[in-house]
């Protein structure tokens, strides 16, 4: 063991962890075996148990994963300075997201996505990793409620709603269109950015032309 | 059995599918038992295979019910004529799938948005509950374009931007904030109705005040 690099050592764990990403995006947490990860990394039970006990730690440390880096992603968008308008910065972190460990798929189609969605699975079901993705929130939301804050004073945006509730709105529309990929069929960055272009668009009804119509 | 009513057998089956509801929303589909079921819904295992054969019998019936109920608030909410405008629509929606099967709570807090996320994991690893999904979501995503075509015709929206990024984005901004209820701990309705209003309001940035402003 003396002469193995920590490089081989890292690039080994790296593999058993995208063997696991696969198979958990595939068949989620508790449907899969030990075996299966091993099939999918292609590697021995002896090698794969030198680096983790067991599927408990494995989980923990895919969904680990997962949760730091959608939560850097949500962050480091939010960085930038002067903040993007709102179909810029959700397009920014969406793609970042959906680009996340592109090589990994499953039927196809980006594995990462259908990670996520596991994991938001297996997070509501443990309170620890309920604690751990409530903490990283707690900072990603302060993030985006200051871009928000920074639309208000710039008189982008009304003033009178808390910046709270907005920040909330975007992250759920990235969240909720990250968790449609796997379930109604991948989907474009500009699909959310148009749809939230033309909500920015809008303008009061002009009653008259809205009971006019009749497309029900 | 021939003297059993057929509101006695409805009855049953409702308490056998309400206690597996709590049980999977509190542990998820595979890491809940039969056993847990039983003891959930009050009832012996002779009464409860009665109606089902399985588990997997069970989760199909739970994951059925869940997609049915949540397409049904999504094309209910969009039939309204004259259409509601987006921040009445997205709150009228997400009131109704919140409201769902209220009495039913895990640990303090409503089953039915932890149920949704995982019959999310499940769907997505299950081709042909995949295949429900998709089919219903066409029925949705054609009657929430309509209500966008309405607000462009009637002025209220710019028309140069596809109807169905609109639609997807405006269902994405649901689902998202559904799934944040037991991520991030309960925020009612008004909270993205909030969200909605405030972009609708936007205007384009005065990049002078934008760039004056320091949040980061």
């Amino acid at each position: 063991m003396a002469r193995v690099s920590q490089q081989h050592l890292d690039a080994r764990r790296r593999q058993i962890l995208d063997g696991a990403a696969v198979c958990f995006a595939r068949n989620g947490f508790h449907a899969t075996s030990m075996q299966d990860v091993l099939k999918e990394a292609d590697l021995s039970a002896g090698a794969v148990y030198r680096y983790f006990s067991g599927k408990e730690e494995l989980i923990a440390a895919i969904v680990g994963e997962v949760l730091d880096a959608v939560r850097e992603a949500f962050e480091g968008a939010a960085r930038e300075d002067p903040p993007q308008p709102p179909d810029v910065l959700v397009g920014a972190v969406l793609g970042r997201t959906l680009a996340m460990k592109a090589p990994l798929t499953v039927d196809g189609e980006a594995a990462f996505p259908r990670l996520i969605v596991q994991v938001w699975a297996e997070t509501i079901r443990n309170p620890e990793l309920a604690a751990t993705l409530r903490d990283g929130y707690a900072a990603v939301g302060a993030a985006w409620e200051r871009v928000v804050v920074a639309y208000q004073d710039a008189g982008m945006m009304r003033a009178d709603l808390p910046a709270e509730h907005v920040a909330r709105t975007m992250i759920a529309a990235v969240q909720g269109f990250v968790a449609q990929q796997p379930l109604l069929g991948p989907a474009p960055v500009e699909v959310l950015q148009n749809g939230l272009r033309a909500l920015m668009s809008m303008t009061p009804p002009r009653a008259a032309d809205l009971n006019g119509s009749r497309h029900g």
